[in-house]
C-alpha cells in the first residue's frame, strides 16, 4: 500500500488484501471521527467492519498501528491523486493551479474525507510514527516552496515568500474540511474554481492593478 | 468573562476573580493540548494550576464545562483583540487587512496559542455548548463575508465570492498554529506583513495585470 518504505514505521503496514485493507482503514476513521481516538475502542472498530476484534487484530496489531496506518493511508490517497498528478506540468503556475485543484476534490469530494481530517487533526501519534508522517507532510510544503520559488524566478507571479505562499495555499485548501459541506450552497465544481481564482488571480480591480503599476 | 449572555450554555461561567480563571483556563489548555483532552485528567489540571482537585472543581463544575469554558475565553479574547479593534474602521479594505494582521498576532505571538488552538480543534463538545461556540464563530464568518461584500459593491476588489473569500481568509491565518514557529526562520513581523501582501496583493506580476486588462 504504500509508496516509500520507512524504516522509521514501528510495523510494517499490511500488505495483503489491498482493498480490504482500504475499506477496514476507511470504516475506522469513520468511527475515530465520530467517536475520537481514545473514546474508540476497537471492539467499535471491529464491530463497524464487520469483524471479529481478533479478526480486526489479524489485519492491525494495535490501536496506534491502526491510526498510523490511516494517516499513511491518507497520504497515499493524496500522493496517488494530487501530487502524483501534477509533478509532470512544466509551467510553475499550471503546476500549482491544478494541484490546487486537484487537493480541493481530494477534501470536498473524496469517499475518503475522514482520512483526511485525521491526517492533519490527530497529534495523538509520537516518535517514529509521527515522524515518518511528518516527513511526508514536509515533501508537499517543499515541492509547493520549490514550484512557487520557480515561479517567482520566471517572472510568472510577484516575489511572495515561498514558505508563507506554500502554507496560505495549505490553509487555504485544508480549511475546507472545517467548513465546506457538499450539500450547502456552494456546488464543488463552484468551489474549486472560485478558489484557484481568488488564490491565483487576488483580489484587487483589474483598474486598480494598472493604475498602481 | 463573556460578553454575550447565552441561555444555551450549560452552566454559567465563573465571573469573580478574573484574572485567576484566566490564569486557570490557560493552565488547563496547556496541559489538555499536551496531553489530548481524554488524556488529562481533573487531578492533572490541577496539580498544574497548583490546585487541589476540590480547589479546581471550586472553579469549575466539571470536565466538559472546562473545556467550554476554555472555548469561551478564546473567542473573548479573539472578540477583545481582534473584532472589537477593527468593526469601526470605514473602508472595508483596510477593516479586513487590519483584522487579518491583528488575527496572525492572535495566532502567533499570543500568550494564550494553546486556547485558540483548542477553540479550532476540539470537536468533543455536544449540546447546547457547542451550539454557543458555533455561534460566536459564525458571527466572524458573518463579519468577514458581509466586508468582503462591501468592498465588491465598492469597487474595491473583484468580484470574488464572499463567502469563499471568508474561509480562505480564515484557513490562511487559523493554519498558522499548525506549522508556524515563532523561533524558526521568519519573523512574526515579517510573517503578519508577507500574509498581508500575498491574500491582498495577490500573486500576479504587476505587467502580467496591465497586460491582461
Amino acid at each position: 500500500m504504500h509508496k516509500t518504505a520507512s524504516p522509521t514505521l514501528p510495523a510494517e503496514p499490511p500488505r495483503t488484501g489491498q482493498d480490504r485493507t482500504r475499506e477496514i482503514l476507511e470504516t475506522a476513521a469513520r468511527v475515530i471521527c465520530r467517536q475520537g481516538y481514545e473514546g474508540a475502542s476497537m471492539q467499535a472498530i471491529a464491530d463497524a467492519c464487520g469483524l471479529t476484534k481478533g479478526g480486526l487484530y489479524h489485519h492491525i496489531q494495535s490501536k496506534e498501528h491502526l491510526l498510523l496506518a490511516i494517516m499513511h493511508y491518507g497520504m497515499d490517497l493524496f500522493e496517488e491523486q494530487v501530487l502524483s498528478q501534477v509533478v509532470g506540468i512544466v509551467d510553475p503556475v499550471e503546476r500549482l493551479r491544478e494541484c490546487m485543484r486537484r487537493n480541493v476534490r481530494l477534501v470536498t469530494c473524496g469517499a475518503s474525507q475522514e482520512v483526511t481530517i485525521i491526517l492533519h487533526e490527530h497529534a495523538t501519534l509520537t516518535g517514529a510514527g509521527q515522524a515518518a508522517i511528518n516527513a511526508r507532510k514536509k515533501k508537499y510544503v517543499r515541492f509547493l516552496e520549490s514550484a512557487f520559488t520557480e515561479a517567482i524566478a520566471a517572472g510568472r507571479i510577484r516575489a511572495v515568500h515561498p514558505k508563507v505562499a506554500a502554507f496560505s495555499f495549505l490553509g487555504t485548501v485544508l480549511w475546507l474540511y472545517k467548513w465546506y459541506r457538499a450539500d450547502g450552497e456552494i456546488s464543488a465544481e463552484r468551489l474549486e474554481a472560485e478558489m484557484v481564482d481568488l488564490f491565483f488571480g487576488g483580489l484587487r480591480p483589474e483598474e486598480d492593478r494598472c493604475g498602481a503599476a
